[in-house]
């Protein structure tokens, strides 16, 4: 094809593009093929957008399964009646796609092979096992990935589930419906565990999560999660860390024998298996391309993989996180989604870059909502950045004069070098998206705590406060870097060289206290200052942290080494669960957590 | 004073402080006086900064009225009953402020003068009418804002009130109760006007609300408003608009008759004031401090007045809008707090600066949300800057599979030239404070609508989707930008020169449509291309924009010269309706329409 080394016209504007060939093709209106493997969030909605930019070409989809461009974060409220009609869950259908789109899809058509020389793939289909090979000129891969199932024996028993596809929730509800389902085991406590912990419940069955490590919602921190754990458990979850899958076995009464690792039986009607996924890679390693140390296919920015003729979006594909810049699987629908149009535009001869994730995720379990956006203290320990430090508040979703105001639980983590907004976790009864979304795109801003501190948000009484919990959040955070009002870490309460001031009412030191802690409620600090060593740290804490940080602010003034215990005694308690949930669960050394499922 | 002509110490990093003694003072444990007048939002807050700052000063504050640290923002709700307890309203009580913060405070005094060459204000104490003059060091004026009151006579007939204390509270409680009142008459229809209408609703009164505006909400942009006047009239409150007060008098049942500029008679058994506030200048036009052109106090970044010695913050002072540079009135609690927290940092020797103002705002009425930030195209186009372009979307708060979206009428405002996001404006029943937050931040970090496009936020089935609506504003925004999918403004429907093109469904176009029109589906749009003409400007719409964009990408490629009427039908229903409104209810050109009130 000698039209292959023209050079592209100037319109094209293309950067970085290993093989201008492609868009040269479009600028020149010769009609391109383009195959894309797998037809649900990434591969459909590459699809469209390659349409809407190039209305000459080729388009074909082949999806191995029944259904393209389903609904995939809502197949575990379709197990649980919250969607009552499962053709919702079909955001777009072949007729749509044909129709509005002239997208050629192939349902249960399984591609098998890539000839890369050849520009070919393999393509059977599944339900006559017929196979035909395929010409393309771009390829995009959007295979997915799979959900993991643990190495045991019976792992394939009856009544063993993974929430992953339609015909998975058409068995589940099956299931329960012909087994009079009572009790389930949910295996993993991530992101799926949870909603299907929900929506399990919401069915009226009895429900045992289990999870190997020593926390749920493993993006977040471990403190973080105990109020996680603790509603779960108030809505009558059973919820058991540390511990794992060992064995499954056949009942006598027709049910299903659940063995952990710490040798508890449990009797289950179903188990739902939510342990992770993991990229869907068999097709590319075949291929030879590739693949990263994550376990992910390589991209580029242009998502472009090793092969210049060969794309690939969505979970299959390794990434990079924005705040640690290490390699990330994050199998997330909005990526997902961008990378999808990203994909198409370089596919269409266009230069669009993906800027990596975020990790930005929200759940929410019975009430209660997760969300968390950027780098956890987990996170970033394990890339080796330590330039942080972690601010905690408690403070309400809305001002407390106005009626129903709840709690929100949120960590933010900032760089103290440069005031970097690294990361920030909540979790709440309400409100909790919206404050992390707030600091999500402060992070892609590159915003410092004083830019969270000076932002300006909704503000009436019943939608939050004048100082709103991002603004309080930054402010302190600027307090922490300025020294106005240092932070201390939870750890430091043990160093027997400090002194820990309580500075709370004579009711909440009643209600529970530190043995060795002094205390000198904060309206009479000033006059009980000669009570307090200068010779020695000072860590004040109240019950959240804005009393102690006044007192700090008197201390310091008075030349005493007065730091703040953020969060206050409400942390301490979930720093004290985690700890306790730590030593009970884990009796030794566990490995890396597994990446986030969500 | 020699000790004014030392050098300040070098840990005092002060910048651009016109006056370095105070600073040099803090820095010597000197004791310094600082006298605030006005203890509610600004000057509680930055008496509690300012203590947190220095030990040693002594800080008094001076209030007119019997309260200080109240939460005006509560107000409507405590006559709503929806705050059953008033004393949930005072934030800090004076004993607080002593107890805690060691600051002076004297409520029902008022500074009536300040002699600005001895550095002293006259006091008086209003319960005794005794009159004395204090020394200070640092003088922070937060007199805060008057309601206006309409010059008409009888206006302060027994029944008329405004909504600015816990005083006008009682007042009016008392008023409805003893007089078991039953109708209402709101002249204002912005923030106050609303809330008070959800308020009396809930008290079970009918309400009329006149605004001589021709829409609710003056920060909106007119079309905006339509939904929050339909929603107000679904929920039986009366809107007149376009119509203002034009007399009162007292009716013989004992109420009120009001009568409208347009001779229109209400009977009514109390009337709210709602039209706005002005800054309460007096005492600084008194001291010969500069006033703005808008009418405040003017303030440089430190909220320090044309008096080095004298700073002010809240609603009296004239800060500049960011966006637009323009100097504004923003009578709003967060930016308030803010400029509190600054003033008091510069009275402390620091450096701190005021970025300016968004008015970022949210309002509830009866179920409904409206919140904007940043400029709206009334106010671009006031300042003179029309490097512009709206977006309008009408996405649901989540995913419309699982069920309970409501949809949310998001108009977003960039500047094409460079992408920069300039504003939005958002209505509906669910998720509106969160999208308007994400872009206030994005405003505030100079986002632009590919930032918006690439924002990874939060997504769940119940909480958002995959695309939010915030990525798709800024997906349309850069769609328009690249001239992919031009957009149309809906003013141009009315050039004879164009070819309007329907692309919905056959019922939608038999529900309403332009008579105008071209209808082809989209479906069989590309069967028919043919039909179009390929010299004449074509707008398509749809119902709320998709549909269209779709069209306009195949007619593009296909050479036509097609853009998209933004938002579609729905838009344009908004769009007839505000224009109907101005039709019917204004006669003669009108002014300038005032600032928000909120």
């Amino acid at each position: 094809m000698p039209s292959f080394f023209l050079e592209p016209g100037p319109a094209q504007k293309i950067r970085g593009l290993a093989n201008p060939n492609v868009s040269f093709w479009l600028s020149q209106g010769v009609k391109k093929r383009v195959i894309i493997v797998g037809g649900v969030a990434g591969g459909a909605s590459a699809a469209a957008r390659l349409r809407r930019l190039d209305e000459n070409a080729e388009i074909v989809i082949f999806e191995r399964g029944a259904f393209v461009s389903f609904a995939n974060c809502g197949l575990p409220y379709r197990v649980g009646d919250v969607i009552t009609d499962e053709r919702k869950l079909l955001v777009a259908t072949p007729e749509l796609l044909r129709d509005r789109f002239r997208i050629e899809v192939h349902t249960e058509h399984e591609v098998t092979a890539i000839d890369r020389i050849a520009r070919t793939v393999t393509v059977r289909n599944l339900s006559d096992g017929s196979e035909r090979q395929e010409t393309y000129d771009a390829l995009l891969l959007s295979p997915g990935a799979v959900p993991i199932r643990p190495p045991i024996p019976d792992i394939g028993l009856p009544g063993v589930f993974t929430v992953r596809s339609i015909p998975d929730v058409r068995q589940i509800r099956a299931w329960i419906d012909k087994h009079a389902a009572k009790r389930a085991v949910i295996v993993g406590g991530g992101f799926i565990g949870l909603e299907m912990a929900e929506n399990l419940r919401h069915r009226g069955l009895d429900v045992t999560v289990i999870e190997k490590l020593d926390q749920l919602m493993p993006p977040l921190d471990p403190e973080m999660a105990i109020p996680v754990r603790l509603h779960c458990e108030s809505h009558g979850v059973t919820v058991r860390l540390g511990d794992g899958l060992a064995s499954l076995a056949a009942a006598a009464n027709g049910g299903l024998t659940v063995r952990t690792d710490h040798n508890l039986e449990i009797a289950a009607d179903l188990v739902i298996l939510s342990i992770g996924v993991r990229p869907e890679t068999q097709l590319a390693k075949a291929a030879g391309l590739t693949i990263g140390p994550r376990g992910g296919i390589v991209v580029d920015s242009h998502m472009r993989t090793s092969d210049p003729s060969i794309w690939a979006v969505g979970d299959a594909v390794e990434t990079f996180d924005v705040v640690t810049t290490s390699p990330a699987l994050v199998p997330l629908a909005g990526p997902a989604n961008r990378q999808a149009r990203i994909a198409a535009a370089s596919i269409a001869g266009r230069s669009a870059g993906f800027r990596g994730v975020q990790g930005t995720a929200v759940c929410g379990v019975l009430g209660l909502t997760i969300a968390s956006t950027g780098a956890s203290e987990k996170s970033l320990r394990r890339a080796g950045l330590l330039d942080f430090q972690a601010v905690y508040l408690h403070p309400g979703h809305h001002v407390g004069y106005y009626p129903g105001a709840k709690p929100i639980h949120l960590k933010l983590l900032f760089r103290p070098s440069d005031g970097r907004v690294l990361g920030a976790q909540a979790v709440g009864k309400a409100g909790v998206e919206r404050r992390i979304d707030i600091v999500a795109m402060a992070i892609q801003m590159r915003a410092t705590v004083d830019d969270l501190a000076e932002a300006e948000l909704c503000y009436a009484p019943q939608y939050g406060a004048a100082k709103d919990p991002v603004n309080l959040a930054g402010m302190i955070a600027q307090n922490a870097r300025n020294q106005d009002s240092p932070l201390a870490g939870w750890s430091e309460i043990d160093d027997p060289g400090v002194l820990i001031l309580d500075v709370r009412e004579r009711s909440e030191w009643h209600a529970g206290h530190f043995e060795s802690a002094v205390h000198i409620p904060l309206g009479q600090l000033r006059d009980r200052l000669g009570e307090l060593p200068k010779d020695r740290p000072i860590l004040v804490h109240c019950a959240v942290g804005l009393r102690a940080h006044i007192a700090v602010r008197i201390l310091r003034q008075r030349g005493f080494d007065a730091r703040n215990l953020s969060g206050g005694w409400t942390t301490w308690r979930h720093v004290e669960a985690a700890a306790e949930s730590a030593r009970a669960y884990l009796p030794e050394p566990r490995a890396v957590p597994p990446e986030p499922t969500g």
